[in-house]
């Protein structure tokens, strides 16, 4: 199951009891984080999230609404010892300045990091039930987007028919994989009659922060889930446009045009106290919408 | 009137709703940060710090736990179109990590960053009401006490008896030095006479990361009020040492040895969750002892 659990959901100027941007992807028992914004350690104690099994992290780009969090981060699991290594995927600077922070502190990590710097779109992570791409969005500076993508999922096998119809077990992988059965007397028993579909392999493509742009379309196509950002409504178009931003009606035409499932909403404003006016905004264009809130869990189906 | 309030108690691993080092040194209007640990502007929210009010900022050491929530301070700052110039007081790297991070943000702050690199004891602040030193402690990489003085307070003018006494009011800025007034015809009024002393003059020493060292006794003598790290209980004397630490009772010890008049614990390791320990170990050695809670606001007496 494909999850998304939000750590912060504000923009840059904490307030209102909301953090800086930090999104938990799971999938099953693996644990994804995406961009770590200040403080994104306090809020992973605050929801109980069990770090130890994060194995990879995404940075989007480099404001600090999206990144301050992270030497916190690596220097307490290091500080608990952790071996594990750790896969960092980020724009190139932060090489550096996690170097140049490293050395300032003497510090001498438990555990290895591996840095891969985002540059084309490319598949990040390929294991065996999941897979990550990043794409590139439109921000005032490099800034990227990621689509984690369930699988497809092996057809669940029917023991008691598949018996039943002499089919040995050393074939069930292949059963698994969707093909037919032919015995050995050339006599054929359909896939479908022994198999059951498993549940739809789902996506979830989070856009970061990102102006109003359709060509970020391509690379969200389809997905379950997708998570845009609004940091303004409509009314402050203009501001949005300048900063490279965008606004909840943006955001759910993105949505709609993406041919998306369901749309979540994030990236506040500190000027927005209550977030009801964002999903009220986006469901004009688009019905399925929800507004980020941290410490909540969004399924992706 | 000076005062110290606790923004973050806890040593490097954020924990029991503790938050690495920050602590604000007031003297009137004036508000002092001192380290700035991740989470800092979100607890100066939490507490309601009228932030706009630090024109100076002292970082002890480059240990994480001590600057990460600065680089967000800074970037909130402009946020909110700060102008004031601040006074950044931090050992060198910190201008180039700085350097590194606001260029990978393609930032242009609003207001300007006179940044100063700590080096041998010297006087940092000197202004009409307050002054702030530096002085080196022991830690593991190179780390800075500061000590604060209240500059001594002009004598107490009592107006009526001046005017039954026939001093002119353009000799009262001179009376408040404490001089004595001569009359035209050779008559001496003694200054107290007409005068009183205002409330003590009084300094608070922050003494950062540090092992048990009695080398820095010399900066922090007579101090009215004294922190001192208290990472460890004494039954883990051997890791304190090792770690460039101290105990409760080697902070008591320095306490005495000081003369201070009050000493003020912190910097806790994640394994206390409950901090009076501290407090009853260190009154062992020395009597008047305060444990730091976020939040609260010690008077410097």
């Amino acid at each position: 199951m494909l999850a998304v659990t939000i750590l912060g959901n504000n923009s840059a100027l904490p307030m209102h009891d909301r953090h800086p941007t930090s999104q938990l992807v799971t999938n099953g028992e693996q644990l994804f984080l995406v961009d770590c914004g200040e403080g994104t350690q306090i809020q992973m104690n605050r929801f109980k999230i069990r770090r130890s099994r994060i194995q990879h992290i995404f940075i989007s780009h480099l404001h600090g609404d999206h990144y301050f969090g992270l030497a916190g981060l690596l220097n307490s699991y290091s500080l608990t010892n952790r071996q594990d290594p750790l896969h960092l995927y980020a724009p190139p600077p932060l090489q550096e300045i996690l170097e140049l922070q490293f050395r300032a502190a003497s510090a001498q990590l438990s555990y290895p990091i591996h840095f891969h710097a985002l540059g084309d779109p490319q598949v990040l992570v390929d294991e065996r039930k999941i897979s990550v791409e990043s794409f590139p969005v439109n921000h005032r500076i490099p800034c990227w987007g990621f689509r984690f993508r369930e699988k497809t999922k092996p057809r669940k096998i029917d023991p008691r028919l598949a018996y039943q119809a002499g089919i040995p077990p050393e074939y069930f992988s292949r059963l698994k994989e969707g093909e037919d059965y032919v015995a050995k007397d050339g006599r054929v028993i359909p896939n479908e009659e022994v198999t059951k579909p498993s549940a739809r392999a789902v996506s979830y493509a989070y856009c970061a922060d990102t102006r109003y742009d359709e060509n970020i379309l391509p690379y969200i196509l389809d997905a379950d889930l997708v998570y845009h950002e609004a940091t303004y409504l409509d009314d402050q178009r203009e501001k949005a446009i300048e900063r490279f931003h965008s606004t909840a009606s943006q955001a759910a035409t993105i949505a709609l045009k993406a041919n998306a499932s369901r749309l979540l909403l994030g990236h506040f404003s500190s000027k927005y106290e209550v977030l009801d006016v964002f999903r009220e905004e986006a469901e004009k264009v688009f019905p399925e919408v929800e507004v980020c809130r941290e410490g909540v869990t969004y399924i992706v189906k």
